[in-house]
């Protein structure tokens, strides 16, 4: 039996605390620590009782053999090359599609540099919605496959409100209406003495709202509609050979940060069991992700 | 640019029949040959069409990489092993859940002395339903998944049907009920002077069915019922880190020996990707069953 896999935390907002619970939840990882900017350092009860270190730095942990980056998206290019110049693995869930496969890209080359593995946008989507898109894809070669997301929160759509000026707090719901088209629903808090007519206006006319159906309604306080729930309808309709109509459905619904961290922590076991380099989900087996003796898996699951 | 994957099909039933559209349907491979057993070799128009050869013995074509062993469950150990002495990869569709990790071990021993790969139980459930079942196990390490199959038929059932004294054709339809539970409705067309009481009373003691609630129906002629679509919904309600009531589900309904067959032409390409060894679907990367350049794939598809 192999030793404890030694993993890290950086960063402990959501994706963070839910990495953590996921780690302890692990019969096959040790939690060495959890890296924070100094500003952000405090006593966590949870960390204080299982005598998990607090610190600034991941060169503060002796040993780390992975860390999960539970940061921005716009901050993981960055931290994932200074983690793995360190010899350290990485995994991110970095969630911006168009350039995530550049990204990949880019680490391989840091990675097998410094004989380390990083996973690269290890989430639900992308990341197992991908696997998922994938296997249809090959099950049923012709055809088109619809990805719906949701009802559940939009970080980029929500952002994008917030910096609109009069608006105190945001929240774009993203509401599936069929075939990957959806809806948006945006709910603001307003500054005083602002007129919620221009607002909305605005909001339509941002480019990050212009192509969809948007609605925009004035609430009191947005923090009391924060739910992390979330969703996906993967739909598709495929040829296999020369048979049509085969019909093919993914969906969930489930606490996002929780769902993201738990994927991440698989990552972080199958990085162990890939040669050096960068990977997306989808250029790892399958069985690499899971906790316990391949022929015991093949035998239970299959 | 990789030359065509050289492919032989063994075995042109039902599977054999649609593996054979679905190879011809792919851009990145060459049919090279049918094998068959001598009684059955015949002049079928497609192949003829096509100058593709139906021959007695994979040994008649020339530069075989890969063969589809289209052919019944309990053929496939030896043929395997016959195919692989010859130094080429084989993919099958093995279907006995029980015995498909051991078959593994064994083909993986033939495989590494040849220098050639086994991509073992390379169909739907066991297959793609398998890397399902795995992907919701990593994803919710705490819970329960149900797999429910159909409506669609079971060979096997129908089979055992078949062997009861006074029933001229059987077929055993799977429908499922929840929960991974599943009702078994029977349709027999009886020889004459057959009494349907003890002929009903035999399939529901029969081992195949004693376990499930099973309805018997007499018909005039079974063959007017054979449709060959089939389905699966697979629901895992589960916990990602300390979060419960994760809900993931997956369904299909499907033309069951084109899904078969489609699922194992991409085995086929994975296959070549792989080292000498016998594998099955969870230990190959998702991307080395599809066709394209990597990148191109993880750009379009993630």
């Amino acid at each position: 039996m192999r030793k404890k896999i030694k993993i890290a935390v950086i960063g402990y907002g959501n994706i963070g605390k839910a990495a953590v619970e996921a780690i302890i939840a692990s019969p096959d990882m040790d939690l060495l620590g959890v890296v924070e900017q100094p500003s952000f350092i405090k006593n966590i009860p949870l960390l204080d009782s299982l005598h998990i270190p607090m610190v600034t730095s991941i060169r503060e942990l002796e040993g780390v053999e992975v860390a999960l980056l539970c940061v921005p998206s716009r901050s993981v290019p960055q931290i994932a090359r200074e983690v793995l110049a360190l010899g350290i693995n990485t995994v991110d869930c970095y969630d911006i599609h168009k350039s995530l496969a550049d990204l990949r890209i880019q680490l391989h080359e840091v990675a097998q540099l410094n004989k380390a593995v990083a996973v690269v946008s290890a989430g639900w989507d992308p990341g197992t919605d991908s696997m998922i898109r994938c296997m249809f894809q090959f099950m049923t070669p012709v055809g088109i496959t619809y990805t719906n997301f949701g009802p559940g929160m939009s970080m980029g759509h929500s952002v994008a409100v917030r910096s609109i000026p009069g608006v105190e707090d945001a929240l774009s719901m993203t509401i599936p209406v069929g075939a990957g088209v959806h809806r948006r629903m945006v709910y603001v808090q307003l500054k005083e003495d602002t007129d919620f007519a221009e607002v909305e206006k605005a909001v339509k006319t941002d480019p990050y709202f212009i192509n969809d159906e948007t609605h925009v309604v004035q609430v009191p306080d947005v923090s009391q509609l924060i739910d992390v729930g979330h969703g996906v309808e993967m739909i598709r309709k495929g040829v296999s050979g020369t048979t049509h109509n085969q019909i093919l459905n993914f969906s969930m619904h489930i606490n996002n940060p929780a769902l993201t961290a738990q994927v991440m922590v698989a990552s972080a076991r199958a990085s162990l069991k890939q040669k050096p380099g960068a990977y997306t989900m989808i250029q790892i087996p399958i069985i690499d992700y899971m906790y316990g003796n391949p022929d015991d898996i093949i035998r239970e699951l299959y």
